[in-house]
C-alpha cells in the first residue's frame, strides 16, 4: 500500500472518512472524491481532496487522468431506502449510471484494482419476484454492470458486500439513531426537556452489525489479496436481534431515556426472531466468496462500536 | 385498438415504420417518436410525428404529459454490436437509462400498458460468465429494469423478445445486405462494374429468421393479450443455415453475383451447424413465455420477405 495512489470515492461519508483516515495511516497516498466542497474538510487531515461530481462523465474522466490512480476503492452512493422510493431515477444514476463512468473512465489505467461498496440488499434477477424498492434494484444493477466491465473490458474489479456497518460517524442507522437519542435524553437533564419515546418495534429482527472500522480493514485484505471479479461478504458472523442491541445501548446512558417498545412481550405470543434480508439463507453463487477466507477477521466487539458510537455523539459528533 | 392512443418509440427504424404503418392501419392514434426531425417523412403517412431524445429526461416527461398514451410499443434503442464495443456508455444510456426516463414518465399514466422490446442476445446474470458484449449487457439491464419499474410501481410492463427481423426496409442484418449486393451486381450490367464478393464464410451458422410484419402483429397480440410482468419469445420455429438463405436469395438474382463462400466444403470434414444465440438450449424462465401462446402464428413466408427485400432494394430503397 505503501506509496501506492489510492482514489477514494464518498470520501465525505460514514465509511468514507475511516477509509480516508485507515488508509493514509498505512501509508498510501489517498485522493479522497468528494461531491461538494463543503465537507471537504472532513477529510483533508492529510489526504488529497478532490472535489468531482461522478454523474457528470467527463468530469470523472478528467479525475482520472488527473489523480492516476492505482487502485480505486467506490464507496459513493446513495443508500436510504425511502429515499429510493421518493426519486429511483436519482438511485439508478448515482449508483449505476457514475459506477459506470468510473469503470469507464479506469479503461485509461489498465491493471488498476476497482473496489466497488455493494450491498447485501440485492435481488436475484431471475429468480426473485422482482426487487423490494428502488434501492435494491440500483445496487444489484451497479454489481452486474461492475462485474461486467471488469470482464468485457478485463479491468480488475473486485465487489464487496458488507453488513450492517455501526461506529461512530455520520451514520443514519439504527445504532446511531438511537445512540442520538440517548445523548439527546442525557442532554435534556431532566423529564421537562426529554425528548420523545424511541420506538422500537422490530426488538426481534435479527441483523449482523460489524464495527466500520472492521469493515474498512476488509477493504484493504481485498484490494491486497481480492481474486478479480469476486464478490466478497463482509460480515462479523453473529447475527443479534435489535433489541439486545438498544439494551446493550441504554446500559451505558447515564440518564433514563424514553423508549417505546411497542406491545409487551406477554400481550401476544412472542413473535419469533424475523430473518434480516443479510441473513436470507441465500444460495451459493458462483462468484461469491467470504472476506475470511482473505485472513481477515472482524476485531472489534459490539460494546467498544456502541460506546465509541455514544461518544461521538457525547462529543458533540467530532472525531471518529 | 381502434381510437386508443399508441406512442411507438424509434418509429423511424426498420421495425417501427412497419409498426406505425400496421397501427395506423388498424384504427389506432398512433404517435410516432423520432429523435431527430429528418427522418419524419418515413413515419407521416398518417401518424402524428413527435421529436424527442428519450435520453433527455425532462422532454420524455413532456412528450407523456402532451400525447397521454394508452399504450406504447419500445422500440426505440441502439442494436449494433460492433458499435457497442466502441462506445458503451452509450449503449447504457440509450437502451437502459432512456428506457427508464419513458418507465417513470409513464408512471403518470397508470394503466398505460408498455411493451419493451427485448433481444435474445441477452445474457443470465449469475449463471453465464458474463456478456458476451456492451450490447447483450445493455439490453439484460433494459429488460430487468423494465420488469422491475413494473414491479416496483405497478405498471402494466410486458416484454418481447423477437428472433431475427427480416423484411423490407432499412435493416443492416444479414438478408439486406446480401440483397443490396445482389441488387447492385444487377444494376452493374456487366463485369466492369461488379461489386466486390460477398463474403459468407459462416454459411452453416443457423438462425431464425422472422418477418418483421408478422413480428410487428405479434406485439399487437401482446399489448392485447400479453400478461404483464411477461417475457414473450416471437419466433417463427424454423432454423434455417444462412447458406440456404443466401442460395434462396441468389435464385432470385437476375444477373450472376458474385459470391466468397469461404473454404470448399470438400476441403475440410463439413463443420456441424453452429448454434445460433437464439437456438441455444435455455434453461426454461419463470417469467418467459412464447407469443403463439396468445393465439398468434408467422405467416408470411421465408420466400415472400426475401423478394420483398430484393423489391426494396431494386426499388431505391422506397416503399415496405
Amino acid at each position: 500500500m505503501k506509496g501506492r495512489r489510492l482514489l477514494i470515492t464518498g470520501a465525505a461519508g460514514f465509511t468514507g472518512r475511516h477509509a480516508v483516515a485507515y488508509f493514509k495511516a498505512a501509508g498510501a497516498e489517498v485522493t479522497a472524491v468528494v461531491r461538494k466542497p463543503s465537507p471537504v474538510s472532513a477529510v483533508q487531515d492529510g489526504a488529497q481532496p478532490y472535489v468531482c461530481d461522478l454523474s457528470d462523465r467527463k468530469a470523472v474522466q478528467a479525475m482520472v487522468d488527473e489523480v492516476r490512480p492505482d487502485e480505486v476503492l467506490h464507496l459513493a452512493g446513495r443508500n436510504s431506502v425511502p429515499e429510493s422510493w421518493r426519486d429511483p431515477l436519482v438511485y439508478m444514476e448515482t449508483n449505476v449510471m457514475a459506477t459506470l463512468y468510473l469503470l469507464e473512465g479506469l479503461r485509461s489505467r489498465p491493471g488498476c484494482r476497482i473496489l466497488v461498496a455493494g450491498s447485501r440488499l440485492k435481488y436475484r434477477p431471475g429468480e426473485d419476484a422482482g426487487p423490494p424498492h428502488p434501492y435494491s434494484l440500483s445496487k444489484t444493477l451497479e454489481e452486474l454492470v461492475s462485474l461486467a466491465w471488469g470482464t468485457l473490458f478485463k479491468q480488475p474489479v473486485l465487489l464487496a458486500e458488507p453488513c450492517n456497518l455501526i461506529g461512530p460517524g455520520p451514520s443514519t442507522g439504527f445504532c446511531s439513531l438511537l445512540a442520538e437519542h440517548i445523548v439527546r435524553s442525557e442532554a435534556a437533564g431532566g423529564a421537562e426537556g426529554l425528548p420523545q419515546p424511541f420506538k422500537l418495534s422490530s426488538r426481534h429482527t435479527l441483523r449482523d452489525f460489524l464495527d466500520v472500522r472492521d469493515a474498512v480493514r476488509a477493504y484493504d485484505y481485498i484490494l491486497k489479496y481480492g481474486e478479480t471479479g469476486k464478490v466478497y461478504k463482509i460480515d462479523s458472523g453473529t447475527e443479534r436481534e435489535l433489541g439486545e442491541i438498544a439494551g446493550r445501548l441504554l446500559a451505558l446512558a447515564k440518564t433514563p431515556v424514553p423508549m417505546d417498545w411497542g406491545p409487551e412481550p406477554g400481550d401476544h405470543a412472542a413473535p419469533p426472531p424475523v430473518q434480516s434480508a443479510a441473513g436470507k439463507p441465500e444460495p451459493p453463487e458462483a462468484s461469491a466468496d467470504n472476506v475470511s477466507r482473505l485472513g481477515w477477521r472482524a476485531e472489534t466487539g459490539i460494546e467498544q462500536s456502541l460506546a465509541d458510537i455514544l461518544d461521538y455523539y457525547r462529543n458533540g459528533k467530532e472525531g471518529r
